[in-house]
């Protein structure tokens, strides 16, 4: 099978962070693509970005020519699912849910532990959506800027196990999840610092969406719908911009 | 004082209704100023459709020079206003959360009538999101495209009416709120049908905005941080995809 | 129009400070009646005194001879909000759901900072009642009795400072709410201290109630149903007592 | 022990019906007081009216000379709990929640049936208070005034088991509740009628507050302070009012 | 009447300390027959033995041969009651929903302190499924071992009251509920030291138990219905084990 | 990797149907070991019977000697999760919560389908534990013993698309979970009669098993701790009962 594995940032370095996560985690008949969006920030820290993002990756997707079985949306607390989900016809799993589905199924309450302190109530309102909110124990940022994890990652994964440890010993967190595509990678290392499982949402994503596609399901067109037939200006954009 | 009443989709008459609903309500000392999306949808029934209309609406409040007050996103249910909020330092109303908590404060349990039933789930979410859905009684649709409330308002009255009644009389509502921007005038019509209070979004954003300006409240920026200086790849996008 | 601001508790010095407060936000057509109840305590700091209140408003606004166009309840987390909606036809606007409501709008967690302690219970089962008690990040008290806010100002204002910053900086909040119709006036002041917008209930309620009137809507009376004609010992209160 | 009932309501005969409800179910080391509030509505029916009797309540209650052991209120879904709490030292059960509490004891989900649609909204609030809102499956009214139930028994009953029985086979609830002090006595009737549990709130309330003396339990004074002392005008009001 | 009260241990000794607080609240005329399983663990310290517990306290109670009116399952945060409420037609009452709703009678917030971190987890799930969670201002575990409170009860009680004071000044909580059986006869003590009242779960539901059988309710059959006739391999289990 | 999956009921034509089911969806790589327990009730359709099955399994897993990488509980509502959870160190993971988790990712609101009408509790229990009960639409039943399944398939899916369409159009569910795992197999014919995704709670769970081992995610110890050492009378059951 094929999984598309959408980046939200313009950066092509996150991009192969993300697609090596994806591929360490597919199984060997499972064919990653990994996309970057064609316009949009370098790096989706706050609700403009990630609107935009949003955007971009469904106007990115618009673009694939080959045909492929599941999409992966890796950008945690990103808007678009819900875009993505009227577009296809095919599974869309967002890494945040997946993130947190795969927590609750190891744990009782697990803690995120993400980049940036102003991208909490962002991600906040997904695990709200979600209806997973309850079970979250803490969220919490390491105040790394999403560039920075790739610019300094040892100091990065000190920051990292910092909280996750504050999450898991002050909080009441049982499993942690990395709360940031770009920290794909990390969750070894924190998952020795702290003991308890760590959660990476590629991978979970990636797992998720095989075992989708595996059970013959795909996403309800009754909760997510195609979009009706109508006159839309300017879309998709990339073409229009070039225009 | 002067404000931004946005429209989400790219139909210039709807704006026009918008406006004149707006400048009924707005004080006689205040100027409404109703804008259009340079690009989008005709009429914005899902989640594709909204996201791109919260990224058109970004796009097209950038390009505002003269300075404004509050900005008013008028589409009910529609995505954006977070990332708006974070733009701005001014305050945002979504019609959505404004006509849900004007309903809160005059009953006990609102009932939504909208266009389409394609559209329920995201208006579900964002009653969620604000915190007021479980002072929802139910969210009913007239299935009536955007479009045609224009072009046969007569029956699509009629079928609003229909609605509101079942809502009242079944689901135990007890204010009726009307969920879509179009239906901005039609508030009379339906509150005369059915006794129960009906609240327009358009109607009770403007007045929202208004009592925010007053008492010099403003969104709060520890909510919604201001962007971070960054890359932005085409962005904003009217001129870019003008360039 | 004409708002009608009623006082919970029986210091006149109290009321003053309230229809400033009122007129100040209220707009220049718009006449601001501010009343004392006849009977209750000098100062509302529990549900004993609440409920006296709650009926002693009903009693005083029962004895009101000239028309007016809504009411507000000034005070902050106090009982008879529902009772005074159905004595009336008009909207009633407790302080409480107003400012509530209107800290949803610009943030997205409010905490109230009040007098007391022990009325923070009593606080917080008007939020549950309204459906915002999950967006309040914290209740927290000064421990200034009412009547002593209006006799030490400054070290009034010095406590809720120290408060309202430990609701920003530890408890999360975005918003602050003054969580008590004595604290009016201390918006300003506070705001400037701890940098995210502070909202008074009484500005916030009467500008509510005025937006109310211009969008013509008016207390559900399904939701609300006028009392039944039945026989009511000693009701009203005043003549009786005075009888 | 001496327990001290009180009615709601002015109507002596209504105080008779629930203390031999009281009696019946009370130890018989148990002594019954009945109590009929000074002034008020010969019924409650309403906020407005149920905000009076709360008064009136604690205005009876202050008149008690001799000690008692607890205190039962004894009007379903009225208000006043929380202040008596604070002018008594003792227990305070209210039947409203001690209907709601003992029907999760023996079942899953309860209902609520009561006299008139007009009270739903204010019995609703009351359980959303205590915390059971979510076990309660539904919340029907027989229509019927309180003071007809005593008038016509007969019609009375019949038309409170087709709700009942609406209740259980439409709601899926597994216990009713009978909710109004007045429906005391019918339970055994009901309950042949439609085979789950009924409970009657003053025979709970008085079985409650006889297992709370009997464990030394008594209200928490952390929750509940007794009042500051205080100037409070015309208090109590009968005495007052007679001048 | 009869009420039998089951230990979910195998320890003698703890049935004893069960028994004792059984028969100190119970009325005069009630006899209490305590038992205990004759197969588990020795202290039920997590969801393996609960399970086990529920079963062999299913199992025991099968061997009664005569009547009695309600049992008690007196375990604190231990599974097994919605069996035993289908096996019996009497009512059942989980000495943990005792505590909560009793806790909930007299107080707005409770907290429960119990034996070891490790039950927490179960404790909160039955909170949850009662309904009774949101007003559970803490769990806090004392870090002793069932078997340790009877050991040493100097220690132990030590540590509760630490605990309980915590829970009290930082957790605002305004009630104690001593989470574990084998804390029975501490109440008293602990109350002393935190001056909020303080809850047994025996004794509560030893009262309660008593005051459903003098309202002549018994567990709905509609929630609990009786097992369907059907073939089970090894059941019950102790002659099935001795065969 | 080796899967164990465990019925929950004493039929062995049952646990074949599931092992079918887990083959199926299974990657060539994996090893399906179906066991069914030593003793217990030949279908499990309640509480009582429920517990008794959660120690079976429980004791029968005890029984497996071979080394093996996740287990998946097969009974749709059942008891047991957290008690395996502790026993085991690798993932456990049950049908319900599989089911619900996947269903999550694919729609909004899903539906359960089950046998009997009296384990509707049991599973609504289980739902909430989770924290996907709110994206519940309903919980519906066949009123199908479990066996019957077995006997009359043609009626008894029939029966069961009679219900998913009922779900899908009358309370709004997108997605229809197959409450019983006697029910694997029968998606694909319910699927293409309600036009929605039908999920399989089996076929769900061991996909989510094999990508948590792929992930090298494990059951959290924090979360569910390996029991204490302690004297267990009468433990492991089966060998007992030998004795």
């Amino acid at each position: 099978m094929r999984i598309v594995v959408a980046n939200v940032n313009t950066t092509e370095g996150v991009t192969e962070v993300i697609r090596q996560q994806a591929v360490k985690v597919a199984g060997s008949a499972t064919e990653i693509v990994a996309v970057t969006p064609d316009f949009g920030a370098d790096s989706v820290e706050g609700n403009f970005e990630s609107y935009l993002a949003a955007v971009a990756v469904m106007d990115r997707i618009t673009q694939i020519r080959e045909p492929f079985d599941a999409l992966v949306l890796a950008g945690f607390g990103e808007h678009g699912k819900e875009g993505l989900a009227e577009l296809l016809d095919i599974p869309v799993v967002d890494i945040t849910e997946a993130a947190a589905h795969t927590a609750c199924l190891i744990g009782r309450r697990y803690a995120v532990v993400t980049s940036l302190r102003r991208t909490l109530g962002q991600i906040h309102d997904r695990l709200r959506l979600i209806g997973l909110a309850d079970r979250c124990a803490a969220l919490r940022a390491a105040e790394l800027p999403v560039l920075e994890l790739e610019a300094d990652p040892e100091r990065s994964s000190e920051r990292i196990v910092e909280e996750a440890r504050l999450a898991v010993e002050s909080d009441g967190a049982d499993v942690i999840v990395l709360g940031c595509a770009g920290m794909a990678g990390l969750a070894e290392h924190v998952e020795a610092a702290v003991d308890v499982p760590v959660v990476d949402g590629v991978a979970a994503a990636v797992a998720l969406a095989e075992s989708l596609v595996r059970q013959h399901l795909t996403t309800s067109k009754r909760a997510y719908p195609t979009p009706r037939r109508k006159a839309i200006k300017g879309w998709p954009i990339t073409p229009f911009a070039a225009g």
